[in-house]
């Protein structure tokens, strides 16, 4: 294990060395020491700073920025800095325990470094290691040690050539012999073939591959887990009936080895089932704790919350380098001025601080929700884990599947759309590789797209807020979530009835003046949805017909537009606090102010039409 | 050169292979041989099939997509394309005068199958090459021959490391030495070294390079080209005093060699002026045509437009191809369905839809768009090569220049949000290298940023409008252009007092109806903008200050929707014609409007707020 770093406050935040940007430094109105306390804490500062000492000082990660390094050798990298990562242990599983947010904060630091290498480390330990230990049972427990020694390396193969989206519609089987005892994997077609697994193309040795299980009589208990040997640790072969390969160069994350298998009539001993949510006996009966494979399916799934959440944070990392790129630069490049003699630096005209100062508060306000969020997985996953089956632990995985299906979404497009500021931003020289926004941006992209595409997930969430409402209006029922992010919308009649009103600019510098215009245009949203799904059913469209009908214009922004809230909320009782010292409330609150009403007034469409029905009910926009 | 494409329509537009897109085929309402004989016309079909035939069948174009090209090989791949581009000569002197369409079509030739290639041949022959025929005079036309044999290469040495934007600031010296007749090209720092250059990082063995001329006595005459031979052609080794190099990766358009150089006191014949705009006895006593140094100036770069207008029709290209892979993709992808057990392809669900149709839309308009300006281009420069000085030619070089620098920014842009939400829409297999979008989108990148930052050039047209109003206003002139791009605004103040007036959604579907519409928003932005300058100006701020802090809120809208204006009305009016077959006159007329919708709609909160003001003038926002 790397060796921590000790020492008081100069040792863990140095001074910055004296360059162009000290003019700048010395203007501002706080002390971004204290502020680098307040946001992460000494004990967060340290971890950080052990392991980016760490890898400062081990030549396995000294790179040239903008080297032209082969897809091959970039691959081999990868893996040998995933596996020295594993060697320096930096976080144990008691720390992990005490102060789980170092989970996300490890991954946030390789992910500075590189994200091909945090999502390398994050598959194999996180997603296929969740994947067994939650999935599996005892007699799987042999693998997790394996897991953290790097003995076997694995994967997570859920995703086939034709669906990703639609998990029910995959097709690899798993029918089971009694005869031999065994499992028998296969791909009936190419088009069944896993696809797009990480870790798969050329490092894993095994897979959680998800299949669907028929046992004699061929009766289909749906998908299940299943772990699968795909290669020989010390060769790397392919083992009998596998057929798994590279899929090659991707936009990004090239360190990263995504791959696709077929397998032809694989043989696998009966215990690689991942028992969790079902078993079949030696002699080939289905037995299930669950009664309904509804039920089976959505637990074997749960796992997936945790990688929305594990993204949200990758993604708030790009969108933090862009912008700290981008303002370093601008603080520095001159162009143009008030006379020919004079420049300015590019950071004092107002359109580059239109441009890039909403995505800095961005990256403080969504930096806040994804630590926060990831501390309601982490209370959630200790229900599961002690047995809680009581219906606030249910709620609350809903609540935090429907959290976490919006954030990624936002989060992701918020970086990708930052990023793409940033360089534009730059100009030429933000063109240029070795500067880092390309990477940052092809590296963030596949966070618009796995796990569930962003528009695709963005329906789980306005999914659970019309079926709120509907539970409202049919049974009477309170709106009541266990982390409160939907109790206010139990007074949305009146909060309907509200108006805006403010007196000056000045007022909209507290981000309570842009929250309530928020809970009012959520509380719009929900109405209107809910309304127009309803007509839509009742001009006689089916269910699938309706919801798909309703998406683009109400059910995307309500889902985007409750999550901005929810967000703004967050960040705004957090620079609240008693606790903020007295010299960091003036600059947290402006950046609260500037996230809050920046997301805003990207709805000011919406909000403008809303307030001309409502001042004119009986004239609604002739074209509608 | 390559033999044109003999036969008929059969030969010219052979069937599609049949495949999973022929059932979307054959519900076509329309013929898309039709369209593409109305879109392109029989002879520029031919044109572009000639060049696409020969690349086709020539092994130096063969290539595997999402093959991992080192830097180093790429670049030199993509210089023996080029070269054998010219050996093609697809475009003959007499062809390029009889059909100037043919120019822009042969770069997005080269465009559609690479960037770098299109870039890099079009900077050789077209930018250097221009510079070098409207800058020099007739002692340089041995250079022109030369450039078309390739047995020089050539780049364009503007910008410096640390200007670009700001050429005024640009510091490298040429001083006139009378006793040898020679210039000395010296860069004075680091600072000033040319960068960015492309073609000058690996091949160029010539420059045109931008220099501060001064002649003995130290008066300095401002920037003037210079012809500076770089390297030897036959060793590409740097000159003497010469330290030239390559800028190494970047973002995208990897093929093409970006450089940097500086002069150390390296001496050229006093020859190497390229004296159309000044020039320099031998006993050094500086003389010009133009008597006013800012009037010398800005003829110096007026080849800037061109480049503006090529980056358009790249940009374009980009999209026309993006747009086509994820129709495709999303014609045959299919994913969820009504049932569990019928899946529907997903460009059945309006979300992807609402993603990809305008898009399409934009590339059909801005297309015809790109072509039309070409033509005003084209007829702009007869005037210069004729001699022309009418106040007509005058006006029609400050019109174009306001339409070309709205329109680079439109267009790149509308490409990079274009070619993002396409990769997006496909999902996991748009982030695969070999499905090209990745390409697209780092190819297209720095359209948004060379020849002028996208929100630098947006100033031009903002000012080029503002002051027809304020002469308009001081003198009581007319609006009038000579492409009557601004006709209209001369009855600003009766298009101010109209109403939006539609009685249903189906007339919408007139793109007249967002004509209207637009001539009304552009009116208001004009007029707002212009109070909002004056207002600057009264409470104290300077020109430089008030233009800023009007930019962001004012001119930058300004200029975008005077230009979607200008598009949707050319492409209205093209789609429109007599001439237009009756078969497709439904789906242009469709094409149209969505894209006109589709632009004005992001326009949506300014229209309701202005509405908000017409009917409560007393009130105004409160927070305003």
């Amino acid at each position: 294990m790397a060796p921590p770093v000790e020492g008081g406050d100069a040792a863990l935040l140095p001074e910055f060395p004296r360059g162009p940007l000290d003019a700048y430094r010395a203007r501002a109105s706080f002390s971004w020491k204290e502020l680098a306390l307040f946001t992460e804490g000494e004990d967060m500062l340290r971890f950080k700073k052990t392991i980016f000492s760490a890898l400062e000082n081990d030549p396995l990660f000294a790179r040239s920025a903008g080297a032209d390094l082969s897809l091959e050798k970039y691959r081999e990298l990868n893996f040998l800095r995933c596996k020295r990562i594993f060697e320096y242990d930096f976080l144990s599983v008691e720390d992990m325990f005490k102060s789980p947010l170092k989970v996300p904060a490890l991954i946030q630091c390789l992910g500075m470094y590189d994200s091909s290498l945090a999502v390398k480390y994050l598959l194999h330990s996180l997603v296929f290691g969740s994947a067994v230990y939650s999935s599996g049972s005892e007699r799987h427990l042999t693998y997790i040690q394996k897991i953290f020694s790097m003995e076997i390396f694995g994967c997570f193969a859920l995703t086939e050539l034709s669906h990703g989206s639609n998990t029910k519609a995959i097709r690899t089987t798993a029918h089971y012999d009694p005869a031999t005892k065994e499992f028998i994997i296969h791909s009936p077609d190419f088009e069944a073939a896993k696809f797009w697994v990480g870790n798969m193309g050329k490092t894993a040795t095994h897979a959680v591959v998800f299949a669907k299980l028929h046992v004699p009589g061929d009766q289909c208990h749906g998908l299940h887990p299943f772990i699968v040997q795909i290669r020989d640790p010390k060769t790397l072969l392919p083992m009998p009936g596998v057929m798994v390969g590279d899929m090659g160069k991707k936009l990004g994350q090239n360190g990263l080895d995504n791959g696709f298998a077929m397998f032809h009539k694989v043989r696998v001993p009966r215990q690689s089932l991942l028992n969790r949510m079902g078993d079949v006996t030696p002699e080939g009966t289905y037995v299930s704790p669950f009664k309904d494979v509804r039920q089976r399916f959505g637990v074997s799934l749960g796992g997936l919350s945790s990688g929305r959440v594990s993204i949200l944070s990758l993604a708030v990392v790009n969108l933090k380098l862009a912008v700290a790129i981008a303002l370093r630069f601008s603080a520095t490049r001159r162009q143009f001025g008030p006379t020919e003699e004079e420049e300015i630096a590019v950071l004092e005209y107002p359109m580059q601080q239109c441009r890039l100062l909403p995505y800095l508060a961005a990256a403080y306000a969504l930096d806040h929700f994804s630590k926060s969020l990831f501390l309601d997985l982490v209370e959630f996953q200790r229900g599961l884990a002690s047995g809680d089956r009581s219906a606030r632990q249910a709620e609350l995985g809903r609540e935090i599947h429907a959290l976490a299906s919006a954030s990624k979404p936002l989060a992701s497009w918020t970086a990708q759309q930052g990023i793409q500021e940033c360089r534009e931003a730059c100009g030429g020289h933000g063109y240029l590789a070795m500067n880092r926004l390309g990477v940052l941006r092809d590296d963030n992209d596949p966070n618009c797209t796995y796990e569930g595409d962003n528009n695709v997930l963005l329906q789980q969430t306005s999914n659970y807020l019309l079926g709120l409402l509907a539970h409202r209006v049919q049974d009477g029922a309170c709106f009541r979530s266990p982390l409160k992010s939907v109790d206010f919308l139990d007074a949305y009649p009146s909060i309907l009835d509200q108006k805006f009103e403010v007196s000056s600019v000045a007022d909209c510098l507290d981000s309570a003046v842009a929250l309530a215009a928020y809970k009012w245009l959520v509380c719009y949203l929900l109405r209107e949805t809910y309304r127009k799904l309803n007509q839509e059913k009742r001009s006689g469209s089916s269910d699938f017909e309706a919801r798909n009908n309703c998406q683009v214009s109400h059910g995307r922004p309500l889902a985007l537009a409750f999550l901005e809230l929810t967000v703004v909320q967050r960040f705004h009782e957090h620079v609240h606090q008693p606790c903020v010292p007295p010299s960091l409330r003036a600059v947290l609150g402006r950046l609260s102010a500037l996230y809050a009403l920046w997301s805003l007034s990207r709805h000011a469409a919406l909000l403008y039409r809303a307030e001309r029905r409502r001042s004119c009910p009986g004239r609604r926009d002739r074209a509608s």
